[in-house]
Protein backbone atom coordinates (compact mmCIF):
# COMPACT_ATOMS: atom_id res chain seq x y z
CA UNK A 1 0.00 0.00 0.00
CA UNK A 2 1.38 3.57 -1.25
CA UNK A 3 0.58 5.40 2.00
CA UNK A 4 2.91 8.68 1.60
CA UNK A 5 0.71 10.54 -0.44
CA UNK A 6 -2.34 10.30 2.00
CA UNK A 7 -0.30 10.62 5.23
CA UNK A 8 1.19 14.07 3.67
CA UNK A 9 -2.69 14.89 2.98
CA UNK A 10 -2.95 14.48 6.88
CA UNK A 11 -0.02 15.84 8.12
CA UNK A 12 -1.21 19.43 6.16
CA UNK A 13 -4.12 19.51 8.54
CA UNK A 14 -2.89 17.43 11.89
CA UNK A 15 0.18 16.10 13.54
CA UNK A 16 0.11 12.35 14.07
CA UNK A 17 2.20 10.25 16.23
CA UNK A 18 3.88 6.84 15.08
CA UNK A 19 1.07 5.39 17.05
CA UNK A 20 -1.65 7.05 15.61
CA UNK A 21 -0.56 6.75 11.94
CA UNK A 22 -0.79 3.13 12.46
CA UNK A 23 -4.26 3.21 13.54
CA UNK A 24 -5.37 5.19 10.85
CA UNK A 25 -3.36 2.94 7.72
CA UNK A 26 -4.89 -0.05 9.53
CA UNK A 27 -8.51 1.14 8.54
CA UNK A 28 -8.01 1.97 4.94
CA UNK A 29 -7.96 -0.57 1.85
CA UNK A 30 -6.42 0.16 -0.94
CA UNK A 31 -8.00 -1.01 -4.24
CA UNK A 32 -7.39 -0.71 -7.82
CA UNK A 33 -10.33 1.12 -10.62
CA UNK A 34 -9.06 0.43 -13.95
CA UNK A 35 -10.03 3.32 -16.86
CA UNK A 36 -13.99 2.85 -17.05
CA UNK A 37 -14.49 0.37 -14.18
CA UNK A 38 -17.82 1.16 -11.98
CA UNK A 39 -16.98 2.40 -8.45
CA UNK A 40 -19.73 3.49 -7.49
CA UNK A 41 -23.04 2.87 -8.95
CA UNK A 42 -26.47 4.80 -8.57
CA UNK A 43 -28.60 3.37 -6.12
CA UNK A 44 -26.07 2.01 -4.27
CA UNK A 45 -24.83 3.08 -0.47
CA UNK A 46 -21.68 5.30 -0.65
CA UNK A 47 -19.89 2.90 1.58
CA UNK A 48 -16.20 4.75 1.53
CA UNK A 49 -14.82 7.68 1.17
CA UNK A 50 -12.33 7.42 -1.72
CA UNK A 51 -8.46 9.02 -1.74
CA UNK A 52 -7.17 8.68 -5.24
CA UNK A 53 -3.06 7.62 -4.59
CA UNK A 54 -2.64 7.54 -8.56
CA UNK A 55 -4.21 8.25 -11.75
CA UNK A 56 -7.95 9.64 -11.79
CA UNK A 57 -11.54 9.03 -11.02
CA UNK A 58 -14.85 10.98 -12.28
CA UNK A 59 -18.53 11.38 -10.14
CA UNK A 60 -21.37 11.57 -12.65
CA UNK A 61 -24.87 11.46 -11.94
CA UNK A 62 -27.38 10.38 -14.97
CA UNK A 63 -30.54 12.47 -15.36
CA UNK A 64 -33.66 11.04 -16.29
CA UNK A 65 -33.10 11.48 -20.35
CA UNK A 66 -29.69 9.49 -19.86
CA UNK A 67 -27.56 12.62 -19.79
CA UNK A 68 -24.62 12.73 -18.27
CA UNK A 69 -23.96 15.10 -16.14
CA UNK A 70 -20.15 15.02 -14.45
CA UNK A 71 -19.85 16.29 -11.15
CA UNK A 72 -16.20 16.16 -9.83
CA UNK A 73 -12.92 15.05 -10.88
CA UNK A 74 -10.42 13.55 -8.30
CA UNK A 75 -6.80 13.31 -9.04
CA UNK A 76 -3.93 12.40 -7.13
CA UNK A 77 -4.38 13.54 -3.58
CA UNK A 78 -7.78 14.37 -3.61
CA UNK A 79 -10.58 12.74 -1.83
CA UNK A 80 -13.98 11.83 -3.72
CA UNK A 81 -17.60 9.91 -2.02
CA UNK A 82 -21.32 10.87 -2.96
CA UNK A 83 -21.30 13.06 0.50
CA UNK A 84 -25.38 12.73 1.20
CA UNK A 85 -24.78 8.62 0.93
CA UNK A 86 -21.71 8.84 3.00
CA UNK A 87 -23.12 10.50 5.95
CA UNK A 88 -26.69 9.26 5.34
CA UNK A 89 -25.71 5.39 4.44
CA UNK A 90 -28.48 5.53 2.27
CA UNK A 91 -28.35 4.87 -1.39
CA UNK A 92 -27.15 8.06 -3.49
CA UNK A 93 -27.03 9.54 -6.68
CA UNK A 94 -23.39 9.54 -7.70
CA UNK A 95 -21.75 7.55 -9.83
CA UNK A 96 -17.94 7.11 -9.74
CA UNK A 97 -15.53 5.36 -12.33
CA UNK A 98 -11.87 5.15 -13.13
CA UNK A 99 -10.65 8.09 -16.24
CA UNK A 100 -7.52 5.94 -16.32
CA UNK A 101 -6.33 2.95 -14.61
CA UNK A 102 -5.68 4.53 -10.75
CA UNK A 103 -4.94 3.15 -7.57
CA UNK A 104 -7.08 4.35 -4.60
CA UNK A 105 -7.22 4.11 -0.72
CA UNK A 106 -10.50 3.75 0.91
CA UNK A 107 -12.12 5.04 4.20
CA UNK A 108 -15.63 2.84 5.14
CA UNK A 109 -17.95 5.04 7.19
CA UNK A 110 -17.67 2.53 9.72
CA UNK A 111 -14.03 2.80 10.10
CA UNK A 112 -14.10 7.03 10.01
CA UNK A 113 -16.36 6.52 13.10
CA UNK A 114 -14.06 4.31 14.84
CA UNK A 115 -10.91 7.02 13.62
CA UNK A 116 -12.81 9.68 15.24
CA UNK A 117 -12.98 7.61 18.86
CA UNK A 118 -9.65 6.13 18.89
CA UNK A 119 -8.33 9.68 17.71
CA UNK A 120 -9.95 11.98 18.12
CA UNK A 121 -8.33 14.89 16.23
CA UNK A 122 -9.24 13.74 12.68
CA UNK A 123 -12.33 15.14 13.70
CA UNK A 124 -10.98 17.97 13.49
CA UNK A 125 -8.98 16.92 9.74
CA UNK A 126 -12.40 15.76 8.26
CA UNK A 127 -13.89 19.19 9.25
CA UNK A 128 -10.87 20.94 7.40
CA UNK A 129 -11.26 19.07 4.51
CA UNK A 130 -15.15 19.18 4.34
CA UNK A 131 -14.93 23.05 5.03
CA UNK A 132 -12.63 23.21 2.08
CA UNK A 133 -15.01 20.97 -0.25
CA UNK A 134 -17.53 23.38 0.65
CA UNK A 135 -15.70 26.41 -0.38
CA UNK A 136 -15.22 24.83 -3.88
CA UNK A 137 -18.46 23.62 -4.54
CA UNK A 138 -20.12 27.29 -3.56
CA UNK A 139 -17.57 28.69 -5.64
CA UNK A 140 -18.79 26.30 -8.26
CA UNK A 141 -22.52 27.08 -7.60
CA UNK A 142 -21.80 30.95 -7.94
CA UNK A 143 -19.72 30.43 -11.30
CA UNK A 144 -22.24 28.58 -12.77
CA UNK A 145 -24.62 30.73 -12.01
CA UNK A 146 -22.23 34.50 -12.60
CA UNK A 147 -19.86 33.47 -15.17
CA UNK A 148 -19.65 32.96 -19.43
CA UNK A 149 -18.97 29.65 -20.18
CA UNK A 150 -15.34 30.76 -21.39
CA UNK A 151 -14.86 31.99 -17.54
CA UNK A 152 -15.78 29.22 -16.20
CA UNK A 153 -13.47 27.32 -18.78
CA UNK A 154 -10.59 28.76 -17.81
CA UNK A 155 -11.33 28.65 -14.12
CA UNK A 156 -11.70 25.09 -14.65
CA UNK A 157 -8.53 24.75 -16.58
CA UNK A 158 -6.46 26.38 -13.66
CA UNK A 159 -8.24 24.35 -10.67
CA UNK A 160 -7.38 21.19 -12.82
CA UNK A 161 -4.36 22.15 -14.90
CA UNK A 162 -3.73 18.60 -15.54
CA UNK A 163 -7.23 16.64 -16.29
CA UNK A 164 -6.94 18.01 -19.63
CA UNK A 165 -4.44 14.58 -20.07
CA UNK A 166 -6.87 12.53 -18.86
CA UNK A 167 -10.54 13.60 -19.23
CA UNK A 168 -12.42 13.19 -22.73
CA UNK A 169 -13.38 16.58 -24.55
CA UNK A 170 -17.05 15.47 -23.64
CA UNK A 171 -16.67 14.60 -20.28
CA UNK A 172 -15.15 17.98 -19.56
CA UNK A 173 -17.97 19.92 -21.48
CA UNK A 174 -20.38 17.82 -19.05
CA UNK A 175 -18.75 19.67 -16.38
CA UNK A 176 -19.42 22.83 -17.47
CA UNK A 177 -22.75 22.45 -18.35
CA UNK A 178 -22.01 22.95 -21.97
CA UNK A 179 -22.22 20.91 -25.43
CA UNK A 180 -18.96 19.49 -26.78
CA UNK A 181 -19.27 21.97 -29.57
CA UNK A 182 -19.61 24.65 -28.01
CA UNK A 183 -16.42 23.47 -25.75
CA UNK A 184 -14.75 22.82 -29.04
CA UNK A 185 -15.99 26.58 -29.82
CA UNK A 186 -14.52 28.27 -26.98
CA UNK A 187 -11.03 26.27 -27.26
CA UNK A 188 -10.61 27.81 -30.66
CA UNK A 189 -11.99 31.28 -29.53
CA UNK A 190 -9.04 31.27 -26.76
CA UNK A 191 -6.78 29.33 -29.23
CA UNK A 192 -6.88 32.78 -31.81
CA UNK A 193 -6.75 34.88 -28.93
CA UNK A 194 -3.55 33.42 -27.93
CA UNK A 195 -1.70 32.71 -30.97
CA UNK B 1 -29.94 37.33 24.16
CA UNK B 2 -32.29 34.23 23.24
CA UNK B 3 -30.29 31.51 23.26
CA UNK B 4 -32.75 28.68 23.18
CA UNK B 5 -32.68 27.95 19.27
CA UNK B 6 -29.14 28.26 19.23
CA UNK B 7 -28.63 25.59 22.43
CA UNK B 8 -31.57 23.27 20.36
CA UNK B 9 -29.30 23.23 17.48
CA UNK B 10 -25.94 22.75 18.66
CA UNK B 11 -27.84 19.79 20.81
CA UNK B 12 -29.01 18.24 17.61
CA UNK B 13 -24.78 16.74 17.44
CA UNK B 14 -23.43 17.22 20.67
CA UNK B 15 -24.14 17.13 24.68
CA UNK B 16 -22.35 19.85 26.62
CA UNK B 17 -22.51 20.40 30.34
CA UNK B 18 -24.15 23.37 32.08
CA UNK B 19 -20.34 24.93 32.36
CA UNK B 20 -19.64 24.31 28.22
CA UNK B 21 -22.80 25.59 27.21
CA UNK B 22 -21.68 29.02 29.03
CA UNK B 23 -18.62 28.84 27.32
CA UNK B 24 -19.87 28.90 23.96
CA UNK B 25 -22.76 31.58 24.94
CA UNK B 26 -20.07 34.04 26.39
CA UNK B 27 -18.11 33.90 22.59
CA UNK B 28 -21.23 35.04 20.59
CA UNK B 29 -22.60 38.21 20.24
CA UNK B 30 -26.23 39.51 19.29
CA UNK B 31 -27.17 41.79 16.70
CA UNK B 32 -30.27 43.04 14.69
CA UNK B 33 -30.15 43.35 10.95
CA UNK B 34 -33.02 45.21 9.30
CA UNK B 35 -35.07 44.73 6.32
CA UNK B 36 -32.30 45.49 3.17
CA UNK B 37 -29.51 46.17 5.64
CA UNK B 38 -26.12 45.09 4.80
CA UNK B 39 -25.06 42.31 7.47
CA UNK B 40 -22.05 41.91 4.79
CA UNK B 41 -20.63 42.97 1.76
CA UNK B 42 -18.62 42.06 -1.55
CA UNK B 43 -15.01 42.54 -0.59
CA UNK B 44 -15.16 42.95 3.33
CA UNK B 45 -13.54 39.90 5.47
CA UNK B 46 -16.16 37.47 6.55
CA UNK B 47 -15.59 37.54 10.47
CA UNK B 48 -18.35 35.87 11.38
CA UNK B 49 -20.31 32.54 11.14
CA UNK B 50 -24.07 33.86 11.78
CA UNK B 51 -27.03 32.47 13.15
CA UNK B 52 -30.27 32.87 12.21
CA UNK B 53 -32.74 33.18 15.35
CA UNK B 54 -35.70 35.48 14.20
CA UNK B 55 -36.27 36.39 10.53
CA UNK B 56 -34.56 35.94 7.37
CA UNK B 57 -31.19 36.77 5.60
CA UNK B 58 -30.18 36.38 1.96
CA UNK B 59 -26.48 35.86 0.74
CA UNK B 60 -26.01 36.80 -2.96
CA UNK B 61 -23.24 37.88 -5.51
CA UNK B 62 -23.42 40.52 -8.21
CA UNK B 63 -21.64 39.72 -11.13
CA UNK B 64 -20.05 41.89 -13.49
CA UNK B 65 -23.28 43.01 -15.57
CA UNK B 66 -24.51 44.39 -11.75
CA UNK B 67 -27.51 41.31 -11.90
CA UNK B 68 -28.02 39.95 -8.40
CA UNK B 69 -27.33 36.10 -8.15
CA UNK B 70 -28.80 34.75 -4.91
CA UNK B 71 -27.06 31.94 -3.43
CA UNK B 72 -28.65 31.14 -0.25
CA UNK B 73 -31.36 31.84 1.96
CA UNK B 74 -31.21 31.90 5.66
CA UNK B 75 -34.27 30.98 8.10
CA UNK B 76 -33.99 30.67 12.37
CA UNK B 77 -31.94 27.89 12.90
CA UNK B 78 -29.60 27.98 10.11
CA UNK B 79 -26.40 29.17 9.87
CA UNK B 80 -24.61 31.36 7.14
CA UNK B 81 -21.49 32.77 6.51
CA UNK B 82 -19.39 33.49 2.89
CA UNK B 83 -17.52 30.20 3.71
CA UNK B 84 -13.99 30.78 1.65
CA UNK B 85 -13.87 33.90 3.46
CA UNK B 86 -14.46 33.25 6.83
CA UNK B 87 -12.21 30.23 6.26
CA UNK B 88 -9.38 32.54 5.12
CA UNK B 89 -10.27 35.14 6.64
CA UNK B 90 -9.33 36.99 3.13
CA UNK B 91 -12.11 39.43 1.25
CA UNK B 92 -14.54 37.47 -0.22
CA UNK B 93 -17.34 37.88 -2.65
CA UNK B 94 -20.91 37.22 -0.95
CA UNK B 95 -23.35 39.56 0.08
CA UNK B 96 -25.64 38.96 3.40
CA UNK B 97 -28.61 41.47 3.79
CA UNK B 98 -32.37 41.00 5.91
CA UNK B 99 -34.99 40.18 3.87
CA UNK B 100 -37.34 41.10 6.99
CA UNK B 101 -35.98 42.19 10.37
CA UNK B 102 -33.70 39.92 12.01
CA UNK B 103 -32.00 38.60 15.33
CA UNK B 104 -28.68 36.84 14.63
CA UNK B 105 -25.91 35.60 16.65
CA UNK B 106 -22.37 35.47 15.42
CA UNK B 107 -19.55 33.55 16.49
CA UNK B 108 -16.68 35.09 15.37
CA UNK B 109 -13.51 33.17 13.50
CA UNK B 110 -11.19 34.08 16.18
CA UNK B 111 -14.27 32.73 18.87
CA UNK B 112 -14.93 29.66 16.92
CA UNK B 113 -10.81 28.66 17.38
CA UNK B 114 -11.09 29.49 20.90
CA UNK B 115 -14.09 27.38 21.66
CA UNK B 116 -12.14 24.06 19.28
CA UNK B 117 -9.50 24.77 22.37
CA UNK B 118 -11.38 25.13 25.50
CA UNK B 119 -14.46 22.65 24.10
CA UNK B 120 -13.07 19.90 21.76
CA UNK B 121 -16.04 18.63 20.78
CA UNK B 122 -17.31 21.51 18.78
CA UNK B 123 -14.87 20.21 16.21
CA UNK B 124 -17.29 17.32 15.87
CA UNK B 125 -20.21 19.92 15.71
CA UNK B 126 -18.81 22.46 12.83
CA UNK B 127 -17.56 19.24 10.81
CA UNK B 128 -21.12 17.46 11.10
CA UNK B 129 -22.68 21.24 9.90
CA UNK B 130 -20.52 21.68 6.97
CA UNK B 131 -20.81 18.06 6.01
CA UNK B 132 -24.63 18.57 6.12
CA UNK B 133 -23.91 22.16 3.99
CA UNK B 134 -21.71 20.04 1.77
CA UNK B 135 -24.05 17.70 0.54
CA UNK B 136 -26.94 20.49 -0.05
CA UNK B 137 -24.37 22.78 -1.79
CA UNK B 138 -23.63 19.56 -4.03
CA UNK B 139 -27.13 18.55 -4.33
CA UNK B 140 -28.15 22.06 -6.01
CA UNK B 141 -25.37 21.60 -8.37
CA UNK B 142 -26.85 18.43 -9.25
CA UNK B 143 -30.26 20.12 -9.81
CA UNK B 144 -28.62 22.66 -11.32
CA UNK B 145 -27.36 20.81 -14.12
CA UNK B 146 -29.68 18.00 -14.47
CA UNK B 147 -33.38 19.24 -13.21
CA UNK B 148 -35.75 21.24 -15.22
CA UNK B 149 -36.53 24.65 -14.05
CA UNK B 150 -40.21 23.28 -12.90
CA UNK B 151 -38.62 20.67 -10.69
CA UNK B 152 -36.01 22.65 -9.37
CA UNK B 153 -38.76 25.19 -8.01
CA UNK B 154 -40.83 22.37 -6.61
CA UNK B 155 -37.69 20.99 -4.90
CA UNK B 156 -36.60 24.62 -3.34
CA UNK B 157 -40.57 25.31 -2.04
CA UNK B 158 -39.46 22.08 -0.42
CA UNK B 159 -36.33 22.76 0.86
CA UNK B 160 -37.90 26.38 2.19
CA UNK B 161 -41.28 25.99 2.91
CA UNK B 162 -41.79 29.20 4.50
CA UNK B 163 -39.68 31.52 2.91
CA UNK B 164 -42.23 32.03 -0.02
CA UNK B 165 -43.28 34.43 2.78
CA UNK B 166 -40.32 36.47 3.10
CA UNK B 167 -38.52 36.38 -0.19
CA UNK B 168 -39.87 38.60 -3.24
CA UNK B 169 -40.38 36.67 -6.77
CA UNK B 170 -37.33 38.07 -8.25
CA UNK B 171 -34.78 36.87 -5.46
CA UNK B 172 -36.01 33.04 -5.57
CA UNK B 173 -36.07 33.74 -9.42
CA UNK B 174 -32.55 34.72 -9.05
CA UNK B 175 -32.02 31.48 -6.98
CA UNK B 176 -33.38 29.32 -8.83
CA UNK B 177 -30.96 30.74 -11.86
CA UNK B 178 -34.34 31.87 -14.07
CA UNK B 179 -35.73 35.19 -15.08
CA UNK B 180 -38.89 36.73 -13.06
CA UNK B 181 -41.04 36.14 -15.37
CA UNK B 182 -40.27 32.46 -16.63
CA UNK B 183 -40.93 31.75 -12.77
CA UNK B 184 -44.47 33.39 -13.06
CA UNK B 185 -44.89 30.68 -16.07
CA UNK B 186 -43.90 27.58 -14.13
CA UNK B 187 -46.16 28.70 -11.09
CA UNK B 188 -48.94 29.28 -13.82
CA UNK B 189 -48.72 26.39 -15.04
CA UNK B 190 -48.22 24.66 -11.69
CA UNK B 191 -51.46 25.90 -10.69
CA UNK B 192 -53.45 25.43 -13.59
CA UNK B 193 -52.45 21.71 -12.31
CA UNK B 194 -53.16 21.25 -9.37
CA UNK B 195 -56.75 23.17 -9.79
Amino acid sequence: MNTDLILQNVARHISLTEAEKKIFLSLLQSKTVKRRQSHLAEGEVCVDSTFVVQGALKGFTVDKNGIEHVISFALPGWWIADMYSFISQKPGTLNIEGLVDSEVLLLSRTNQQKLYEEVPKFERFYRILVENSLVASQQRLVNNLSLAAEERYLHFTEKYPSIIEYAPQHSIASYLGITPEFLSKIRGRLARKQS
